[in-house]
C-alpha cells in the first residue's frame, strides 16, 4: 500500500486503450464521527459523460489528501460542507485527455479541485478551480499538490503573516506534515531558530537531520512538554499552528510578549469536538497576535509565492519526503492516516 | 460624593499655608478576592518627606482610576503585582511644589504614576514613570487623565490596531467608559458604523445622543442578543473588546471574515477567575485577528498620538464625560464602580 517516494513509478503512459469508459467515484454516503468509518465514502461507478462544446476532459492522476477534506466532510465552514451523495472534494492532478473547451488542449496538466474520481470534466462554471501546470525536467508531478501546490502555498502566506525576524524562535506542530515540513525551512532561511513538533522519533530525525531544523519533540513521549521548554529556552516568539489542543497550550504558555500564533490549521480537533481555545487574558497580557488564514484567500498571489517556493526548491533549499497510497479506493484509509499520524510529509494517492 | 463634571470646583489654589506636612497614602494591605472588600487598601499617614538633591516633590491633586488597578493589586502581568505594604499604584495629575531636580520647578504639572498618595517624589529613578503637561486656557486638568492621557492614547492605538475601513461595522464593549467611548468616536471619524455596548439606559443614550454612536445596547436588558444582531445587520468586523467573557462571545459569534478583534481588556475577568476563551475553530475559519495590546509598548509615540487627540478634540470630534469621585478615601469604592458599572466616562478621584 505505502510505497517510498524513490519506489514510485514513472507515469502511466496515456493512449487511447488504457483510458476506460468507466468513472470510478468516492461518493460521500454518511458524515464521519470521528475517524472515516467504512461506508462514509462509497465507491460508484458511473460512464464517463460524452463531452459538450466548451468541456474538457481531464484524467485524475493524483489526489492531494489534506485534512481540511475531514472538515469538508462535516460542516460548512470556508467551503460548504459536501452533499450527501456528491463526489468528495479534493485537490488533484489531472491531464486533460479530450477537449472541446478554447482553453484547454489534449496534454494540458491541471491542479484543481478534481474529487475523488478518475476523470473530471472542465467547463466554463469549474475552471477557475483549476490551474495549469508547466512540464519541468526532472520533477516530479507530485510536486505541484505538494512545495509548489497547496502546501508550499500555505507555507508561505503562513509564514507572510508570522513576518518571521532573524533570532527569533519559531515552533510548528505537525512539523513532518507537508505544510509544517515546509513552514520550518522557510522559517530556517528567515534565520529563525526553528523547533518542530511531531509524533515519531522517525519523523523528529527526518525534521532534524533531512531538513535541518534546530530541534524536534516527540509528543508522545511523556517528558515532551519539559523538553519542550529545554528547546525553546528564550521562548517562542512564532506558533505556526496545525495541531490545536493540548500541544498549542503548552506551545501558548511558552510565547513571549509580542509574539505572534498563526492559525493554519486545528487537526487534533477535526475528528473531536474542540479544537481548542486561546486564553484571551494570555493575549492581552503578552500582547500576542493571533491570526487564523485560508489559503485560498490568497489565490491572487499564488504565482508570487510558487516563483519564489520554486525557487528555493531549485536551489535546494526546501526539501520534501512523500507518502504515496496506491488505489482510488484506499483514499478513505489514506484520509485516517492524516490523523492518526501515518504520513511524513506530502500524503498523496495515485489514482 | 459623586459630581457632574459641570459641578466640578475650580482647581484649589496652592499656597505654602495648605501644603500639609502629613502624607496620607492608600497602602495594598491583602489581595482583594472578587471587588475591594473594606480593608484591602488601608489609609496610612506618613511625614511628607524632607527633600534631597535630585528631587522633586509633586502634590498629587487627581488620581486616575482605571481597571487595570485592580490587576495590579493581585497578579504579576505586564507590570509586577503591588507589593502587600506599598503605596498602590496609580496614574495621577500632580503639580511640583518644590524642587531640588534640574529638570523641574515650582509650578511644573505633570501625569505619571503618583500612586494613591498626597505627595510623590519624583527622582532620576522614577522620573521616566512622569510626563510633563501644558496648561491649556479652558481645559481641565482632568484632560490629561482622559482623553489626552491614557483613554485618548489607549483608543488611539488600539484603533490603529484595529485598521478601520470607511463603512465597516465597529463593535465596541464598555463603551460609555473612559476608552471605550473615545474608540467609538475615533471610529466614526473613520467612517465606520459603530455600535456600543454598555450597562444602562442611561449609558446607551449617551452615547447615541451625544457622542453620535449609531446604536447602543444594554446588555442587561434580556434581549440584548437580539438587538445586537438587529444592530450589525452586516455582521461585526471590529471587535474592541474591553469585556470579555458573555459578552465577548457573543460579539464573537457575529464577527465578518477578516475581522479583527482588539483585546484592550477584560474588565469582566478583573474580579472573577476566567477572562474569557475565544475560539481558535472560529478564528481560523473566519480568518480573525486577534490582537492584544498594552498601552505602555507605544510610549515612544505618545506625542503623536496626543497631538492628534488634542486637534480631534479642538474641533469638537470627541467629547468626553467625567465622573469625579471626592477625596482620597474614596479611592477604593471609586475602584469598585469600575466593576459595578457606576461611573460613566473617566472616573477620578480628586485628592
Amino acid at each position: 500500500m505505502l510505497l517510498p517516494a524513490a519506489a514510485r513509478r514513472s507515469p502511466t503512459k496515456i493512449s487511447p486503450s488504457n483510458v476506460s469508459k468507466s468513472n470510478r467515484q468516492l461518493r460521500l454516503q454518511s458524515r464521519p464521527q470521528g475517524l472515516l468509518a467504512p461506508g462514509d465514502l462509497q465507491l460508484a461507478e458511473s460512464p464517463v459523460p460524452e463531452l459538450k462544446d466548451g468541456q474538457a476532459l481531464a484524467w485524475v492522476k493524483l489526489l492531494s489528501i489534506d485534512p481540511t477534506m475531514r472538515v469538508w466532510m462535516v460542516a460548512d465552514t470556508y467551503l460548504p460542507a459536501v452533499a450527501i451523495g456528491e463526489v468528495m472534494r479534493a485537490l488533484g492532478f489531472a491531464e486533460i485527455i479530450e477537449s472541446r473547451h478554447p482553453d484547454y488542449k489534449k496534454g494540458d496538466r491541471v491542479t484543481g479541485l478534481t474529487g475523488l474520481q478518475d476523470y473530471v470534466i472542465i467547463d466554463e462554471s469549474t475552471k477557475r478551480s483549476f490551474q495549469k501546470v508547466p512540464k519541468i525536467p526532472f520533477v516530479s508531478d507530485t510536486v505541484f499538490l505538494g512545495v509548489l501546490g497547496i502546501n508550499g502555498l500555505t507555507a508561505f502566506f503562513g509564514m507572510e503573516i508570522a513576518a518571521p525576524k532573524k533570532g527569533e524562535t519559531l515552533v510548528v506542530s505537525a512539523a513532518a506534515g507537508a505544510t509544517g515540513s515546509i513552514v520550518g525551512q522557510i522559517a530556517k532561511i528567515h534565520g529563525c531558530r526553528v523547533v518542530g513538533i511531531a509524533g515519531s522519533d522517525d519523523k523528529c530525525a527526518w525534521i532534524t537531520k533531512d531538513l535541518g531544523f534546530d530541534a524536534a519533540i516527540n509528543y508522545k513521549h511523556p517528558d515532551w512538554k519539559e523538553k519542550l521548554a529545554a528547546a525553546t529556552p528564550a521562548g517562542i516568539d512564532i506558533d505556526f499552528e496545525n495541531v490545536g489542543g493540548e500541544i498549542m497550550q503548552e506551545v501558548f504558555n511558552r510565547m513571549n510578549l509580542h509574539g505572534r500564533v498563526v492559525v493554519c490549521g486545528l487537526i487534533s480537533g477535526y475528528t473531536k469536538h474542540d479544537p481548542g481555545l486561546a486564553s484571551l487574558g494570555t493575549i492581552l497580557v503578552k500582547r500576542l497576535r493571533v491570526q487564523g488564514f485560508i489559503i485560498m484567500d490568497y489565490a491572487s498571489r499564488f504565482m508570487e509565492a510558487a516563483t519564489q517556493l520554486g525557487k528555493w526548491k531549485m536551489f535546494g533549499k526546501l526539501k520534501d519526503r512523500e507518502t504515496i497510497v496506491e488505489g482510488l479506493e484506499k483514499a478513505p484509509d489514506a484520509i485516517n492516516m492524516l490523523f492518526t499520524g501515518g504520513n511524513t510529509g506530502k500524503l498523496i494517492v495515485k489514482v
